[in-house]
């Protein structure tokens, strides 16, 4: 009998979370193009036996790059690097299913599979920006529908092309001079209504089979792709109820389809903004949000509602006749909209709670509070872990190693030491059926 | 004055260039899954001084991977791995213009060239392969030109996303809130007849500027294309003479285009089969040719040519009445047709000296010998150095780098250490000109 056991992922943004945190005192500034700032805060990590490292991705520049920074590195790249200084933290990259082709996501996430010994996810998203699809020939962002009708066949392509080699294929036998078993490697000849591939893929399984499939999305769209694809997902959360409501809601659509719900797992992010006492994180906190460049927060806020900035009034709560976004792209951001209309909060409090940029639950206080709280979501399988978002990087994530993750070892929730090599093995997840090995061998 | 310098690349291509370099005893048969063997050949060129590693790449499963390896992983991810582990040497890497976006392989070559501080190179093709284009969504092969005019102008595309961001863009001063100088950012608004593109990158300037281009065509529309473009071409030639012709043509097809015909690094590939005596060398090749597996190098001669393979007698030279292919895709193989045709080869000698595979010229011989053939070579200006492919990998390489590059250095046609930290420097290139920089200062 396996004990459930808790996840930690590690989002590297930038300089961290936190809309300033490329401002503070203790941060590089330029880290957003240094890899070396992503190596080290993976060392971090992976000395905290955590799960896995995360990477965001847009392929566009940053909205208001003048003011921050942004994911500009692409994620294989990073990935391949921090593979190249790690030995057992698994890699998750994300990749846009609108403006790739799937045989080269599979190839290339099946490579840094490879070169990492199976340490590798991919995180699939449909890209709302409409920047980036100018970028790649179009006028505007195709509908929200569109693009997730079009994720759901992109991922159903690259996870054929992943299993179109079975294990065993690679034969490499020097004396017979037979390199690989034609009779294990299997074109896929896809016909779709956004894709034709043939295959096979070009790249022989990984130590895990293939990378975890990894989703996000919040929308209805978004969790019926969750559901019928992800093994594990990043949601967003703000109380143990939304969590679990969130995760009841997949793991019935994906029961509905035929999957075994048991075999996803539930990620909420979770800002977190550590100091030795509630007061000191409380000083972190207010040096962070003075250091946030001018009026960027409401700006942002005003872009999401599609207000004029100079309307809206930072003392009191938001007017109710204000509509609340559809949810097309801005699912973290509307969460946070939703909780400040219930709280009452004003526009001024709005925006510190979503800490300059974003709207994931953020935490501030003490590495034993915030050990209490993690205990507490996974006690009540509100999340099978988090996907955790410092404020500052690398020093918030060193905070959290040293002062969270030892309570955690103590109450025997997390491990102490890797006893998997592989991002399945960490997350627990088996090696999903290879569709055409089943086949294959039942031929016979 | 600088003086003029020999420029030496490796081409690793997996266990080694000979057809049959797998099966051979001090080879490992999976190394072209291993990045570790990628990134021990690479150490061994660095230890060599040598310019550059580079990596040919096709998306598609070989012809026949039965019978032996092929580039099976992403190059990129291969590259970033090696970048990880060397500090000087050049990595040159092959991405289709064919079969993906120019936005996306602007970005993840300026990803690797900010990760490596400056030492990338993109070898631009156009991917003649039919099965690649079935995993692409189309059912054939796109013809040779149209091909190569999609890639003008997504080259033309990559390179000015490489130059969106000015020097000194990235500003990221603490104390002032600023992170980026938009003034300094621009738009590219490419539009043309197979792109339209926004911009700008989302990635800033690497020490080098931006990555080297490179180019491999011989064929007509290829050399148009390497001239517009190319920093470095990737050349076949068997004689000083052809060599020597094929340069001055991409010089005189550069200088037309207006471009400074002196800033092309010419590299004609060289395989090598060394051996302390010339007889030792034979015995090598003799081992090497016995395991090349079946009728692998008949089939493949057969195929390019659209013959029966039973219908060629193997010891009298190919019927003149047999006409060679024409130039789509088969530029290396052509030229050894045509020493055979010229010499007299039987179709066993004919295939021996390809080597089983291919149709670069292939020495065989001595350290000593081999040194003096590209001295010659180099001092009569048919090649400013060589795109090396040693028959076995990592011992040719080791072979080379102990015995001939030694030579190279007393000789001081080769560095001994060094001098520069960027591709761009190694091959002695200017950085181009930004055309945004200039027309933006100009217009102060």
């Amino acid at each position: 009998m396996s004990r459930r056991r808790l996840h930690l992922n590690i989002n590297i943004l930038n300089a961290g979370f936190y809309g300033s945190a490329w401002r503070a005192p203790q941060s590089d500034p330029t880290a957003f193009v240094d890899v070396g700032h992503f190596v080290k805060t993976a060392r971090i990590a992976e000395r905290g036996t955590f799960d896995a490292v995360f990477l965001a991705d847009v392929p566009t520049l940053s909205d208001r790059p003048e003011l921050r920074p942004y994911q500009a590195l692409e994620p294989t790249i990073v990935l391949a690097t921090i593979a190249a200084h790690t030995s057992h933290i698994g890699l998750i990259g994300t990749a846009s299913s609108t403006y790739n082709d799937p045989y080269n996501i599979a190839r290339r996430f099946a490579s840094l599979d490879l070169a990492s010994g199976g340490r590798v996810g991919w995180n699939v998203v449909t890209t709302a920006e409409a920047s980036a699809s100018r970028n790649f020939g179009f006028d505007a962002v195709t509908a929200h529908a569109a693009r997730y009708e079009r994720a759901a066949e992109f991922t159903e392509v690259v996870t054929r092309l992943w299993d179109s080699w079975e294990d065993g294929a690679l034969v490499a036998d020097k004396a017979s001079g037979r390199f690989v078993d034609l009779d294990r490697v299997h074109a896929i000849d896809h016909v779709g209504p956004h894709f034709r591939v043939s295959g096979p893929l070009n790249v022989p399984r990984s130590p895990q089979g293939r990378p975890v499939v990894i989703q996000a999305g919040g929308s209805d769209d978004g969790r019926q792709l969750a559901a019928a694809h992800a093994e594990a997902i990043f949601s967003v959360a703000h109380t143990i109820a939304e969590a679990t409501a969130f995760a009841a809601d997949i793991r019935g659509r994906a029961a509905r389809l035929g999957r075994d719900p048991s075999g996803i797992v539930f990620l909420p992010g979770l800002g977190t903004l550590l100091g030795s006492t509630e007061a000191e994180a409380r000083r972190r906190e207010d040096e962070l949000w003075s250091l946030i460049p001018g009026d960027y927060s409401l700006r942002r806020l005003a872009g999401v509602l599609q207000l004029n900035p100079e309307s809206i009034d930072l003392d009191t709560p938001l007017p109710t006749s204000i509509p609340l976004p559809a949810d097309g792209g801005h699912t973290f951001f509307l969460a946070t909209l939703q909780i400040a209309r219930r709280d009452g909060l004003t526009v001024r409090q709005l925006l510190r709670k979503l800490g300059g940029s974003t709207g994931h639950r953020l935490f501030i206080g003490t590495p034993k509070a915030l050990a209490d709280e993690i205990e507490a979501w996974f006690l009540a399988g509100a999340a099978d872990g988090f996907n955790l978002m410092p404020d500052v990087l690398p020093d918030g994530l060193e905070i959290f190693v040293d002062e969270v993750v030892p309570i955690l070892r103590r109450r025997g929730i997390f491990r102490s030491t890797y006893d998997t090599r592989t991002l399945r093995g960490h997350f627990g997840l088996v090696e999903p059926d290879n569709v055409f090995a089943r086949t294959a061998r039942a031929a016979v």
